[in-house]
């Protein structure tokens, strides 16, 4: 067995086996939208099964290529056409053929600190080097750490609305990181699997400022649709094909009924409105609890998740807390700087069980 | 971008696009079954969308891993526990997590000659080095160029019922090339995506005779099941955790929905036999069609393809009958002994499109 595959933990799987076992438990730890994919997305799945199950073409349906063309031209200032359109096995099968098709071994790709896990998992299995820095100071203002490392790297991962922190690139950070990696040859990956799901902001690309960029996207988390694996990635044409002999080699071509079930999420979309208003409330409930705990926190802009510090170490306090049914994913995977942070996913629960976990959070903590 | 994944050459899209811009022609080229999916395992993915559509354990369903391991234990000698299974994105994502997994980027892997072709993309992409040599003998005895290779090799696939040339091992080749494997501590690969589709003899899973091996199983073929990408593979826990970690960075999990549609498969499977009676007919006449040419082949005994000599360069024979309206796959892809060798895939076409192809063969080359 290869020894980088070796040493990859999954600690993080401790968290979800442990919680798993219990019967009375709020599962803050679950990534995921509490809602299940839409009724007429799964009734344009089964209107798919009329076609034949053949495999799909490598690139994806054409007609789902050119409904991401469409959202994708959507964000400010871009034009992009279905040739620049790969749909993959969701948007972890996007990132991992873009990781795997651009960097060398000796090559660097930079994370946000924190950032989500999956990136640097994604990096040690495709082989490339990695670090973390923390993008943004107080002020909103690219830090000088940041400049240095993203000066140096390969690669820049760009995740807006991020994950775990729920943080909103404005129009101002999103050019500011976009033109800095440009003028230093740094190839951005604008991770916006999220993009749907703002509160109070609005959403900017950082890819409508950069020349050398890809977007990775996807139904998952903006559709309700984790099992169905439909996401994609957006290039140029050339860095495409590139792209498409690893996800060639890892998967064949994406799942076809999943691709009939992703093109009518995206042409009829007032769900996604729906359900980012229910996000929304449970985000201002979440904030107001967790002020209620004195926690330090930046509230959330978008995504569905919150990231408290929760002022002692994260793994010691998740796994204490478990145990008083309240199940959250310790920070410090996530990156050097938060070690003392929890990230709790106020997708995946109702208000009501956001109160009864708080309730118990207080009784332990007060 | 990578230099090796630059360098990987995807040639046989020539004959797939030139074919494909055609109006009246018969698809030889393509290598999947001409049935549809059954109805009853469309209804099972149907009544699957009950259930919500969240992401699936990263190791695959439940219901469905014992599926497949009741499936895998009705091979002669084989007791598999469904601890033992991880469901992928099909078979080529089975192949290519353990490749990746296993392969340092010095490992040898060797593939028979004439071999799948994807096999080498997959180890260009995961990075590891490949050789090929032809194993068996006309009397069916492992060559003694093959030991010296797999002696050598870290890995060795073993592809029965074959693809391109729809050869069956006996028990006896099983045994010999398993065991000549198990002595020199070579790990076997052993392909079986075909294993329910034979003709004339019985299927011998090389893995009974091995103690150091993985299987490598898919409902694609076997099911009529391509679009749905739902494969596996089968091998120790601790070795099923280390694929694992790359099917999770590449993929996340298998697609749910597909998963329904497999464990209906699996369970509910008198589809087969019907469909393999058909692809039997049309073996036969393929068969006493390309006697009729005078072509030089090996009769499929199982699969869906043959494998015939055409006397002349593959590539300049393929890119003419297609113009006359017949796509065949080159042989040269598939190995160094094999570039006057052809590609015909009889699961893709009916008899009467195989009686079409012939007629204008015999009028173009008689």
């Amino acid at each position: 067995m290869r020894e980088r595959i070796q040493n990859i933990g999954l600690s993080i799987r401790k968290i979800s086996e442990k919680a798993g076992k219990q019967d009375e438990i709020v599962r803050f730890d679950i990534g995921q939208p509490s809602f299940d994919t839409p009724e007429h997305v799964k009734e344009a799945a089964k209107k798919g099964l009329e076609n034949k199950q053949g495999y799909s073409p490598m690139l994806g349906l054409e007609e789902l290529r050119e409904e991401i063309a469409k959202e994708e031209s959507s964000k400010k200032g871009l034009e992009i056409d279905s040739e620049e359109v790969m749909v993959t096995t969701g948007g972890m099968g996007a990132l991992y053929s873009v990781f795997s098709a651009r960097l060398e071994t000796d090559d660097k790709a930079v994370f946000d600190d924190p950032c989500w896990g999956p990136y640097k998992m994604i990096s040690e299995v495709s082989e490339n080097k990695w670090t973390q820095v923390q993008y943004w100071d107080q002020d909103r203002n690219l830090r000088p750490e940041a400049k240095k490392e993203i000066k140096e790297a390969d690669l820049l991962v760009v995740n807006t609305p991020g994950n775990p922190t729920g943080y909103v690139l404005t129009e101002g950070q999103a050019r500011e990181i976009a033109e800095f990696a440009d003028r230093h040859d740094t190839f951005l990956v604008s991770d916006e699997v999220y993009h749907r799901l703002i509160y109070d902001k609005e959403h900017y690309s950082p890819a409508a400022y950069s020349n050398n960029y890809c977007i990775i996207g996807s139904t998952s988390k903006n559709h309700a649709m984790t099992g169905w694996r439909a996401g994609w990635v957006v290039d140029k044409p050339e860095n495409i094909e590139q792209y498409a002999k690893v996800s060639r080699a890892s998967t064949a071509c994406p799942p076809r009924i999943s691709q009939y079930a992703a093109i009518e999420a995206l042409r009829n979309d007032s769900h996604v409105g729906e359900m980012s208003e229910a996000y929304r409330e449970r985000r201002d409930l979440l904030v107001e609890r967790m002020e209620g705990l004195g926690w330090d926190f930046v509230a959330p802009e978008g995504a569905i998740y919150a990231f408290p510090e929760v002022g002692e170490d994260s793994w010691d306090f998740c796994m204490k807390m478990i145990e008083e049914g309240v199940a959250m994913v310790p920070g410090e995977p996530m990156g050097p700087e938060s070690d003392q942070n929890v990230r709790i996913c106020f997708g995946s629960t109702t208000k009501e069980e956001i109160n009864k976990a708080f309730d118990i959070l207080e009784d332990e903590l007060q």
